[in-house]
């Protein structure tokens, strides 16, 4: 399948955001670098705009759009970081952002959009958590009522090829890695980062790192075909979506493995990561940062790039202390 | 009073330490500069090694010593970041380190320096908390039997110095400030940056925060003597110590003001921190963010630079959510 994803659309995307996102650091840790014999490296997208990586994509996306499709605004569906990346991207552009959002939304993701001047629109849902058709019904409602243009979190070139930019900035510091970490939920920075090892550094192994509990993007590149996630219960809120089949063809193509961790793993290693490198992370975060310490990857003598998602958390309401393990997600 | 610190000192100090310890990130906040109207920068020494400027300071220290002092360690007191940076430093150079700590300090410092391979020696004491003098003994006591050469936490040449190459790496990315805002417990930091940008960057303004809880360092810099604090009750638990003489002369020729700012600014400034810029600060790192925030320094139009001095704590007793305020510390 051509998907028409090409390092030149990253390179593009670069030059339509640069000055609009965040250069973020690439910070090697001496602490984690001796736990794990290798040479590790985090790339911290948490301390992207909106606190995290899909203000890329977001801001990729809404840049790229024609004057006339401007004056209507943009569209998505998110529980949480599409939906504060894109109302910010279009704040900055001065347009209007519609977001459907399921009623269980975290506050602080509810919060965040609004902050950014994002109008929402709550997801009627028959379960708990409302089903993609839901979402889309929803979105597809708002697409008819005001014309704006559907942004999809992961299933669409322009961001797609933003999250790639990701990549060209870690390849730029350290050209010579041998690993690559990324985690996988809708697949959008996989996909995206993919692309750029594969065409920049090929000799870069690049792998995705997913919760045992939402494993379809491993299924999905063991069957040479989408499974799609049923009942995904895992803490990481951000990778319980399934795989588009852009990014599909393109992890199946570009990417060497796709490994899963545990839940219990997932949140040691987000615990350590904020002990050790002081640095705010989501649980979605620590999934690559959990496939190092369970040695589902092996990194001794290594040097390897771990791409920290986001960082955007509860505070009120963290995965420890009293509260031990949470109760997994509906 | 001629100190013998000088820019050549804190120069030297730079090059002893190059490499042992992380050149940290300045980072560009776009929110905080857009909440307060001024360009507001952050220096990450929340990201230096042990989580805490201190690294510096203890890490010249300790490669000043000549042989026959390193076959004897090294001694100093401390309830928590500096008896985890002396540790972390002699450890990296294979000497001992013998820590006095108050049988108060937090179980997170105590693990910190047994990590490092630190000796701990517990401070005796007849209050709840001990005194400078019950401190000096203990760690007197030590020094006569082992010999180990005291290092202070901040009223010490190469302790100060070390502090300072902290603004050399400020001044080299952005040379032209008009504000650099740090911290101040004992002194060491904001004496070792006034040296520094004195020396190189005349016009910047050099602004110590303190808590109004522990504000010796404003009665001192106004009075024009050291007045010692008394029963400090502050939850910056780095800025509970009074100046020493010779941070007290140095702030008082190269400091321009020092302003204070209540309990509530903060936790509130902590909080934000985390929530915007998903770095971990403990809170003496939140005093200077709480002074710009309460506008206790005015910085509209101004280019500014923030020195978040660690991120030290105890993820388990988080300063929000149910518990609200903290009780004071006695």
């Amino acid at each position: 399948m051509n998907s028409g994803m090409t390092l030149g659309r990253v390179r593009e995307a670069q030059q339509r955001i640069e000055g609009l996102i965040n250069r973020t650091p690439l910070m090697r840790s001496r602490s984690l670098s001796s736990l794990t014999s290798g040479e590790i490296f985090f790339k911290c997208e948490n301390l992207q705009r909106a606190g995290v990586f899909k203000a890329r994509g977001a801001f990729n996306a809404v840049y790229s759009l024609s004057d006339s499709e401007l004056a209507r605004g943009v569209v998505t569906s998110s529980s949480g970081n599409q939906a504060a990346a894109l109302a910010l991207a279009a704040k900055s552009r001065g347009i209007a952002a519609y977001i459907a959002m399921p009623r269980v939304a975290l506050k602080s993701k509810v919060n965040a959009v609004q902050r950014y001047g994002g109008n929402i629109v709550w997801v009627e849902s028959k379960g708990a958590v409302p089903t993609s058709e839901e979402y889309e019904a929803t979105a597809a409602d708002i697409q008819g009522r005001t014309g704006a243009s559907p942004v999809h979190p992961y299933n669409d070139l322009r961001t797609i090829a933003g999250q790639g930019t990701c990549a060209l900035e870690i390849i730029d510091e350290q050209p010579d890695l041998d690993i690559v970490l990324a985690p996988v939920g809708g697949g959008g920075l996989l996909a995206g980062v993919s692309v750029v090892a594969r065409a920049l550094s090929p000799r870069t192994r690049v792998i995705g790192c997913e919760p045992e509990m939402a494993d379809d993007a491993y299924r999905s590149f063991q069957a040479g075909a989408i499974v799609p996630q049923l009942n995904p219960r895992t803490i990481a809120d951000g990778l319980r979506t399934s795989l588009g089949d852009l990014t599909f063809a393109l992890i199946a193509s570009n990417v060497d493995e796709i490994v899963t961790v545990s839940e219990a793993a997932i949140l040691s290693a987000m615990r350590l990561v904020w002990e050790v490198l002081k640095v705010i992370i989501e649980p979605s975060s620590a999934v690559p940062v959990a496939a190092v310490l369970e040695k589902k990857v092996s990194v001794a003598g290594k040097s390897v790039a771990i791409i920290l998602s986001g960082g955007n958390v509860d505070l009120d309401n963290l995965p420890w202390g009293t509260a031990a393990l949470p109760s997994p997600a509906r």
